[in-house]
């Protein structure tokens, strides 16, 4: 089952403590369809300037990612610029270059209009929405946001989010969203405003599910090297999504087993700069560092 | 098998954004004991003041806490005051005053030097190193410590590391005294330092164990309501050290279990002032919250 994906493709210039890479591939959407290719087929629906290396668009291709979708406008790829210090929680921004994304107005090719599995990353909710309305009949809708459109949008967000199942946000967003500190008081009222899934993620302190069900929550991989995080909320999201799709269930338990990939997604990806992780990794080490994060987590129960 | 704790006892003044006590029962060693006592008999060393309030002695006496080790000095009982804004993470100190705590020097009655199970509260580290002389043959020891101790008598710190088996700090403690700010990085070289056993505790996100063996990663119980995070890290040490004794067992596994009955202990007190959540608290509704936990983390595996 394959997954319809909007998002951003850019070009990124990144600092952390560990190094430095001027204009490799970044963007939302890029993080999310490779991530959720090691699960599924993905299809990109997205927008690149006439400067966008051909060495990106096969990488991509490489990976299984359907590229009819993605556009090539006049004028200049999207560039985002950040650095991170040893609290690699937390991304300074030090340029955006909007560019051809400016314009950005996804219209999806024929081929994907029967899309059933839809990650709509973090854009515009205005967009976000008009993706939506040309999906037929989508099975299960996720989306993104951040602190940004939470703040600009609220009214445009609010009214997408009536029509999305699984919110993936970080903690800081959730309480943005939902006026509220008290983690388990936000979840209710975001539960409230549609989806019926809010996946909180926390960077290295894990992702908690919220649904009608209950609670889980699952820890971050501990890693010894983590050397760059951008991209590390979208791949977990492709990871999420992509083993949804693949097992064409999302009960309770399926989507455990989803945050759980997400997770084990994202503690690959930021082990190297940008998608560099991803080029490498094969879905065997995938599987393995699943089977880790069961040592790492289980305990016996009591009588 | 009984536990001896060296701590202190303290009258506390604390204000959270849900309300304000003055002058109640607080200190490490009580909330450890009071904790503890849920799992096994408690042997506490302490110092109080000549104003310290009879009826919590008589609480503590009601947890059979025993009392023989805890002294009455000339003086006032030790006083603490900290405010927490909505992030109850962090603890604002508004006052210390150290009162008969300023000089407590632990001396062990005769009927507790045959301890099996210590713990050593966050005290003076050479005060630390100083009770473990004169008990005989410790089987299990753990400590805590603070960045007080750890940047001001660091030495000394290092020197009693050496006889500890457990060591339970939070994050920021780890980092400090590893100088490391990755938490890999940092648990391998505080296991140098001797303890076998690192449990970083790391409030609203849960607690990770770090031996030889590997790492086991526990999130917080989730909470509607937390009123008072005051004595969370001693509450779950209780039930750490609380649960390990009353099995005889330290085990990997049953220190993972011990990290959940920790959890557990910590997510009831947190839900009012003081102990107050621990006058009503029944070993029923601990065993309960410890399935829930289960629920909270449980997730399939994979073929």
């Amino acid at each position: 089952m394959s997954i319809l994906v909007v998002g951003s493709v850019a070009l990124d210039s990144v600092e952390t403590p560990f190094g430095k890479v001027d204009e490799v591939l970044g963007g939302s959407g890029t993080y999310f369809s490779t991530s959720a290719s090691f699960f599924t087929d993905v299809n990109l629906v997205a927008v690149v300037g006439e400067d966008f290396p051909q060495k990106h668009i096969d990488f991509l291709a490489s990976r299984q990612v359907d590229l009819s979708g993605l556009s090539t406008a006049a004028g200049k790829t999207f560039r985002w610029s950040g650095s991170y210090g040893y609290d690699l929680n937390e991304a300074n921004t030090l340029d955006t270059q909007l560019n051809v994304f400016a314009s950005f107005c996804p219209k999806l090719p024929e081929s994907y209009l029967n899309a059933e599995y839809v990650f709509l990353a973090n854009i515009d909710p205005e967009l976000q929405l008009d993706v939506l309305k040309q999906v037929v009949r989508p099975k299960v809708v996720a989306c993104d946001t951040m602190n940004f459109w939470i703040d600009g949008k609220r009214d445009e967000l609010i009214q997408t989010l009536k029509y999305v199942d699984i919110l993936l946000i970080n903690d800081g967003e959730v309480r943005q969203l939902a006026d509220e500190s008290n983690m388990i008081k936000a979840a209710k009222i975001v539960l409230a405003m549609g989806p019926k899934t809010l996946v909180v993620k926390r960077g290295e302190y894990g992702a908690t599910m919220f649904t009608e069900h209950g609670v889980f929550s699952a820890p971050a991989y501990p890693l010894e090297s983590v050397y760059d995080p951008t991209g590390a909320g979208d791949t977990f999201a492709g990871g999420f999504m992509g083993y949804l799709a693949s097992v064409r269930d999302h009960s309770d338990a399926a989507m455990r087993q989803a945050i759980v990939f997400g997770s084990v997604m994202a503690s690959f990806n930021v082990e190297d700069f940008s998608l560099d992780r991803m080029r490498s990794l094969e879905f065997d080490e995938v599987r393995d560092r699943y089977r880790k994060f069961q040592l790492l987590t289980t305990f016996n129960g009591i009588d």
